[in-house]
């Protein structure tokens, strides 16, 4: 599929910042939409190990819209999980279908990853809760349909934060411009704003103020995949390299003939099967429930985004002056998984708090 | 200058590709157009040391517009070195004041900067070269008025080389398409076509044969120049990322009270003064005709440029989201410096016979 | 076993050099002798995988002592593979009880592990072979009982090597000076020579011309075994450089506190974590004989024996200036890993030959 | 006089930790016991920057020694600089003929290079200061003559911080066992104990409460200078990779047609020119008083210390087994340059002091 339906029109999309929802829709045939969610409401009921596999294989093809399918899949996950029955029937069937799109609303402008201090409020209004603030960087704000929303109903801190489904053309919802990003461009990113926005209570996801716990929670799947993301963008890259070392001359002989290549290439494809294994046994750790599973996640994602980073760039780097331009794809993995680094940033104090 | 007359465009350039012909022009009143030409052409007749603190300084304005400038001074640098007073004359003053631009057609298609394998040929006949072939990655090429052309006009190696000065308009000279990059947006890339294209004997730089030293002696400089215009973006990048540390707040405090970010600043700083330290030495030594110039300018080139990459890599890092958006210059930097790597690809292997 | 009857007395064991002949058959007495041989000739059966997790947690009380062991334990196990049985029933029982003790003979002074090149002759006299050439880093040698060695009887390349068991005692074999060492002073290091040294037939492993095979697959072992021997000082470094953290201060503060040290302590953790899945999932390979797991062994090695000895430097440098003294364990760890990435040096190259 | 009077002997110096008081005393007849000291007190008042030359040339022949003759050097430079007359006749010449020899007492067991929260004490007591506390880590302690020592006369804080000449002999000054280190085996290292130790006021360098100021500047130079220790046995260590890749055999050819080694050792030549840069810069910036001289020297410390220890692994990589021999210089070099990434380890936190 991936090598079929994507490949072909990643470049595209990139450069045309398209969001590809037909072929999305295509992909949520075969079960892409809702991997983990229970299929009783039209989920593929697969695990955690079986995700991050499909993340890799579909990131060869377009690690952008892969990225943002595995966003889409945490919403679906965490209504089929934290969701009481009318809301699982109700969000489910059509996210698991990709017939609607979702967004995950929890950085702030202000405050990045760091869930515990976010300002936008939710207050209690009769059966709604009125929201106000705004949250920035949301892939595919704008283009969804519905926003999973951390918001604060309470106090200070992370007890204080409540899970919200807020749906497209909710009145006082709106949108911030499109972003110019450097990657990521077949997924389009908005700022969400509400003002006054109203939401119907039924809307609540688990108890008022466990939001803090499912944006944990979601985060930890999250990580594996975002990590697994990389690591299809960074076999893909692996391979051509190679494959340009076999065609490419320089001083007369292919570059598959230089020893220095050949153990840049050796080395890249050892920092691959390391970085795989330690997302699949995060993935392992996290679907059997493991202690240490937070620990691993968090590694994994640490560990996998900047050793994938460097191995992409490392294949920019052998295709030389070709690897700069955009007829070729090595540059646009390098581009789109540049901000796997970025994203979720503070899983490295999370991890710390582990560890000590 | 770079803050005035650069730095505020250098995201439109980039997003509109837009050649930045009037701002090089006034660049060129203060004259740059033509930094270490000399002055009876219109020249300024700085050293190496000079320029290379120029196109640092400009470069922090934009990096892919100076790095063009330092393409166009070593054209008129080879001009003003090896041609004759006629040459120098007819060229150089039109080039110093950027009322003509100039491009260097080096590289092929098929063979890097392997300057001794080079296929494009020119035949003499009567009183004009015949050019049949084809330069790949031509920075201006296109939009530009001089071509300094290297070229195959004996047998086969570096003695069958020579340099020919082909001017925009001439019969038989074509252009490829614009190339999409993933930076040096300011500045097209063409490729530049030759069929059956003539040119006047008057228009060979030095002697018949002599084209290879030529190039060699042009990559000496341009090696220091294209180090310098890395070290330019790292300079901004680390205060920008200073500047970013001490207004974005994570976790209730601003970044610069982070130990670890202070570290990392720390190391960028210390890296980037051990890269301009390197730059200001080499070009010294170019300068004096030191006999391990040639080592230094490689050095300089393969330590700066990398390290310079990772300087501004890591300053995006802290910018978080943030260094993502194009909204942000220091993504830009990152996006265009990270072609010096790859330029003059095989400095590397210069180096090596150096030491062995 | 490992925190009991070798921590205790790694420290005196390197600084006084001691082979530690009692507490190396104190582990024989718990099958560590032949850990991957077969029962019936005094092997404890096990697979690679759980050897590779024997050899971790025994090398974080002695690497030296450990890597010795390993080697022990590849030689009793190449006989016991390749041996017909009266040779596995002559030497086996006595190896796996470590009554007797093993070296492995393969690298000579002029070829590192180049197998292919060696020079060592072995001449057919009758029913002896006789043995010419000398033998270079032999762990244990001239304190070892049985060498398994690795020489020359047909022509050129790998075709003409075979592998012969040499005894103790055998006229003609002669030791040189013991060696000084950075580290693994724990297993002495000698030259082992052959002069006229007459081996019987009976002591051929294998056929004539199979030694190279042998010796390939001797060390595909032997880096799962080398690079488990590394985990194991790495993990222990770990455990160190966060107990030191915990208790000593620095500016009114334990280290504890130092957000830098946290971030550095996560990461050493990570690359533990990836370096032993390496290591795990290699020994699966090779356990069920899978195509790739030469790849997989070398991968491991390659990669494990860098990154742990990372992880105990960075440990060494948390501990400060007590890191550098003797009296602390870290700095022996260091020592003694250092030689795991030098080691059979060519697994680079096997690695290779695999990917192209 | 590196080559001739100390390399000959480096190797027997670390392995039996002879104190070389001979070999100094043979240096000190050229200068190099006060380097930088005034002529007036027999100093050969010398630059910091042919200060750092002569130390980088002596340490190629042995870095222990060199290293401790640049604290001895640091040592008599305090007392030339924050000394009185009396104190300067009476110390100066003995020490920088190395009649007598010098030891700086910074460091304490609980706080590293902290110098502001030392514990050790000296209260006024008629025309005696009474010491009572101890130092750790000390160079030369216990051999040595002359100990500066870093007090508390007055409160908390730098401010109550004063230094103190103290003599050998003098009553309640001992010493500990020596260290038995991983290097630095030519110089003695023992902790220094005062217990009820009275020191003559007249032994006061500069003011009470100067003492912190007196610290610091010390540590400037300290910093260059034990940069220029690390950029001797870099320096070595290439020429000895360079030597060994020319004669070692691999696979049938000498390494040094090892495309991958030969740019190794061009990234290690790169490395040294980069680090010899650093530290020349910083020493110029440290004579001439400019105010970026602090930065500068930790910036130097810190990337000189950490890449020429690079370095010098890299060279025991290429030199395979033989560099795990202690036959050959070159793990002792890497040994030796270990500890300079340790000392003054908190230079990283003055250098963020300067950066923000």
């Amino acid at each position: 599929f991936a090598a079929n339906e994507m490949a072909p029109h990643m470049a595209e999309w990139d450069q045309k910042e398209m969001f590809p929802v037909e072929a999305m829709r295509k992909a949520a045939q075969l079960g892409f939409g809702g991997i983990y969610v229970n299929p009783d409401v039209g989920g593929s009921g697969l695990s955690r190990l079986d995700t991050s596999i499909i993340f890799e294989a579909l990131s060869t093809g377009c690690v952008s819209t892969t990225a943002y399918i595995s966003i889409h899949n945490m919403c679906a996950w965490m209504i089929d999980t934290f969701g009481n029955n009318e809301q699982r029937e109700k969000f489910c069937p059509d996210l698991c279908a990709m017939q609607k799109f979702a967004s995950y609303c929890l950085t702030e402008p202000g405050s990045g990853s760091d869930a515990a201090s976010l300002l936008t409020s939710a207050k209690l209004q009769g059966d709604h809760y009125i929201l106000n603030g705004s949250k920035a960087f949301i892939s595919g704000g704008g283009d969804t349909d519905v926003y999973v929303v951390m918001c604060r109903t309470g106090g200070k801190g992370p007890k204080g934060i409540s899970c919200l489904v807020v749906e497209k053309g909710t009145p006082g919802l709106s949108f911030g411009k499109k972003e110019k990003k450097v990657g990521w461009n077949s997924q389009p990113t908005r700022a969400v704003i509400f003002e006054d926005c109203a939401v119907p209570v039924t809307n609540l996801l688990g108890a008022e103020g466990e939001g803090f716990i499912i944006a944990m929670k979601g985060l930890n799947g999250g990580r594996i995949n975002i990590a697994s993301c990389s690591l299809g963008a960074a076999h893909a890259s692996v391979l051509l390299a190679r494959d340009h070392m076999c065609v490419r001359k320089q001083f007369g002989e292919t570059l598959s003939n230089s020893q220095f290549l050949q153990f840049k290439l050796a080395e890249m494809a050892t920092k691959l099967v390391a970085s795989r294994l330690l997302v699949r046994q995060a993935a392992v750790a996290l679907q059997e429930g493991r202690p240490d599973a937070v620990s691993l996640c968090s590694m994994a994602k640490l560990f996998v985004t900047d050793e994938c980073f460097s191995i992409c760039n490392q294949a920019l780097q052998i295709y030389g002056g070709y690897g700069y331009l955009k007829d070729y794809a090595v540059q646009q993995y390098v581009r789109d998984i540049r901000v796997h680094q970025i994203l979720e940033g503070n899983d490295f104090l999370s991890l710390l708090r582990q560890n000590s």
